[in-house]
């Protein structure tokens, strides 16, 4: 984590794209209000300060009012998470995850991916949870063996997964199979949506297979991070079974 | 959720062996400090307040410097579990818990189990998480429709569903075989441990089966949560393929 401060500097971190843990801004500030309108679209989580807290935040009286606290994760590009597996000897075994909003959850995903042997995730850039402090703490650790891509597009990069012979399975209740009846060999991206509203519309479009977890109770709904280690995991099985 | 307060009732309610969320003691208040070391040693979660925010929670002054929150759930038997499962026609399918401690877990287990169609949950009384408001919202609305039942000897009951025809499947590092390895057929007890300490030697002895899940990463640990959910989905799983 590093703190960074002043108006142009914060303003610039944003538009990098660079991932947020919170920004302090200073208590009844107006002139920061655009920026504070800024940091929001973005979903950056903000917090009001006193003056006394932000110097001490910044160790210096010249923060103008705005002190942020970024992740220094070092993405990796989808190609890195190909070749990866291919200096493995494996074939790749990808997550893609569409929107998801939680860091705990994508956290938690990332330790279970992890343990499932998940060559890399991919998630998106906008409106959605980046690898911020808590997604690195919930993780356990697993975050420090696992490369994770951040795309623009996620359409996109599920029409070049195909291209690279990758086959690619959307996990959603509408699928006409279960995790169990799908066969998942071979090279393969799963795509996983945001908790709320599943996939959206023309990521489902693009997959391969539409495949879903058989519910046997009452409330018909996983944590979404639960339905990934569940898939995963039913990934792991059949190459063990094979 | 609701509310006591009083040096009696609060204890009372504690030796009851009530579900607290949280007691709050006045700032500085020396009468009650055996009271607070006693909330401690039931690891009970207690925070500190003042006169006015304790006046507003009790809704009266005579709250004595000490205020409750307490959870009414209401757990079932272990009978009432296996009851359902024959009034259900099936074999009963039960989970139990040696000692987990977070309440998010506990919520989490008890959504997973929900889904997977477990009949009943299975918790121990003491040094252990009890079903209080995190776990109840964690839970997604799945503890609705889950029975819970609290035991003072984790062993005992294990015997007990051992008398009645279970067989007792422990969740350990050191199983020989894989849950995917392992028939889960007929009516059956899944025992998980503690989130670092796993199941206890003793109520490791008393499993039929000793069982564990494939790990094909570096870290070598998944949550708790989501040992259980791969678990009870692959009891699921094995059904729905017989």
């Amino acid at each position: 984590m590093s703190i960074i401060y002043g108006r142009n500097p914060v303003k610039e971190a944003i538009d990098a794209g660079k991932t947020f843990n919170k920004i302090y801004f200073q208590k009844g500030s107006v002139e920061l209000k655009e920026l504070k309108k800024l940091a929001l679209e973005k979903k950056i989580v903000v917090q009001e300060a006193d003056k006394i807290r932000l110097e001490k935040m910044a160790e210096t009286r010249n923060h103008q009012g705005v002190v942020a606290s970024i992740t220094e994760y070092e993405y990796s590009d989808v190609d890195d998470i190909l070749k990866y597996a291919i200096d493995r000897e494996e074939a790749p075994f990808v997550v893609i995850l569409d929107k998801i909003e939680d860091p705990h959850n994508l956290g938690a995903i990332i330790r279970s991916c992890e343990c499932a042997g998940v060559h890399g995730i991919i998630i998106q850039k906008r409106n959605a949870c980046q690898v911020n402090d808590t997604a690195i703490k919930t993780s356990a650790g697993a975050i420090e063996h696992m490369k994770i891509a951040r795309v623009t597009n996620i359409t996109e990069t599920i029409k070049q997964l195909k291209n690279e012979g990758l086959w690619i399975y959307g996990l959603d209740m509408a699928g006409e199979k279960t995790i169990y009846e799908t066969d998942f060999s071979g090279p393969i991206g799963i795509v996983v949506g945001n908790e709320g509203n599943g996939i959206t519309r023309l990521v489902k479009e693009n997959c391969d297979f539409i495949t879903n977890i058989p519910m046997k109770g009452k409330i018909n709904s996983l944590n979404a991070s639960v339905s990934v280690a569940l898939t995963v995991y039913e990934v792991v099985r059949q190459k063990l079974m094979r």
